[in-house]
């Protein structure tokens, strides 16, 4: 039993091989959000906070946030949405940036224990990041690749993981506050990709007894219906033992297939959380499927 | 390399580990169907071939054909049955009774290489369809229960299985035309009866290197929206070493998420499926998500 406990100021989540997988929402991320790069650039962060909302409101567990901006104080601006999302919610946060001093400012601002997403394999990340992540108290992403790049076996990512639970151990960071992603590769390109995650997950397990973690969206990359493809590796993901993802919880395909692994798994104690999501009776005068329909299509366009 | 052919007079499909998942329509049964039943004992098959047809073009790769409906002539309906399906289809057959004299009615009219649905551990059940497999050099189902019941301990389903492979060994049919189910319980009654499963795939398939099968709505049982929980469950369950399900290829979300676990498998090779059933374009005028969710309309209207 491995159990990463994350926190904000008033609540926990637990991350844990026997627990409920826990979504981390990766919607407050102007990566590839033009709109949302430009407002937040300009300290306009109405969108962060609608973003918060719709997110929870779709059942995120905890919410990743990245301010990665070109040419923008990124410290800066990633200390303002940390310091303006914990107004706004209790659910713990992931604080997500490539540029160490901006990983500093959001940790040093942060009520809580913060996840800190992430830490490489290569030395000067790892020199750089885990006495932040000691000094904050927090956790910590271990992304499986190195200097070298991202190995396509197997067996290498897994040493890498083995190398960064380790050197955090030096650091005095216990692996139970050690996240590994084993590295998601798009499936259209890597026919392996899926197996090498599942396997990587089961031996991560089992060997390193760590939690994991994943970005999630990426294996379907370059595929049409990707919500298709990403709610099989949701589910076929947590069979093979991982614990948590950062993906986009207004999918309700991906949702969906997380909440019914989750009952699979023996994970949803009687069904209570499946039954309470899908439990709602269709509209008066409609019969079942065609209400569902409707009610699906609606669902659609919210997360348009 | 466990390889199962099953043909018919022009058609193979192979069941295996490192091949697409095999999905055998279950629709052709008129158990739970009264009007269905009703139509069959009257010797009206209008809805059979209807079924037939609409399974394939869902994406059946074989259909199970059950003729049991109670009081009627049981073994005539089934070979008419059979021979009917057989005038209109290629795809191989899974013939499908628990009365022994309506297998051999069934298999005496079938053109190729049938599967029997199904045998049990139980020794007459044993003794009786056993020697018919051999005779007609069909394939069987073999369920992992025997006179003592269903095991909640996967050991005991396991030494079933295996009691059957063997038993089966002793009248010449060789393991690869033994297919397993490890026999899936509604998971609101049993919490484990998800990993139950998983574990016995994994075990079915690298100890008794077998091909697996099953009936798989039955895990959804009592529980709201049972397409996505056997969504999760196809894909889970094909992550875990599955080959097989006996199904309703007629559910959008099941067909997706087996064909979704297809891929990320590495079984379907550089996506083509996939791309082929998904590539569709929305239709001129509309943006992707109206077009999207209007077309899945749709297609539950089509399954109602």
């Amino acid at each position: 039993m491995t159990d990463t406990v994350i926190s904000s100021a008033k609540k926990e989540v637990v991350i844990g091989f026997e627990r409920p997988f826990v979504v981390i929402g990766e919607r407050i991320n102007p990566t590839g959000r033009k709109m949302l790069a430009a407002e937040m650039a300009a300290g306009d962060f109405s969108r962060v906070i609608s973003d918060v909302q719709a997110q929870l409101e779709a059942g995120a567990h905890m919410l990743d946030v990245n301010a990665g901006i070109p040419l923008a104080d990124e410290p800066a601006i990633l200390a303002a949405t940390v310091k303006l999302v914990q107004s706004l919610t209790d659910v713990p946060l992931s604080i997500d940036s490539s540029i160490v001093a901006a990983l500093e400012a959001g940790l040093a601002v942060y009520q809580g224990k913060a996840l800190v997403n992430s830490v490489t394999g290569e030395e000067d990340r790892l020199e750089a990041v885990l006495p932040l992540v000691k000094k904050y108290g927090a956790a910590v992403v271990a992304i499986s690749n190195d200097e070298t790049g991202i190995s396509q076996d197997p067996n290498v990512r897994f040493e890498i993981a083995r190398k960064i639970v380790n050197r955090a151990a030096d650091y005095g960071i216990p692996a139970c506050d050690v996240i590994v992603d084993p590295l998601v590769m798009p499936i259209g390109a890597v026919s392996t990709a899926g197996r090498q995650v599942f396997e990587l997950c089961h031996r991560l397990q089992k060997e390193l007894k760590v939690n994991t973690t994943c970005g999630a969206s990426n294996v379907s990359f370059g595929l049409p219906n990707r919500n298709g493809i990403n709610a099989a590796f949701m589910s076929m993901a947590i069979a093979s033992g991982m614990t948590s993802a950062i993906t986009n919880p207004l999918h309700t395909e991906i949702m969906t297939a997380i909440m019914g692994a989750d009952v699979l798994m023996g994970h949803d104690q009687d069904c209570m959380r499946w039954i309470r999501k899908f439990r709602e009776v269709p509209a008066p005068g409609a019969d079942g499927v065609e209400a569902r329909g409707r009610r699906e299509t609606r669902r659609r366009r919210v997360e348009a």
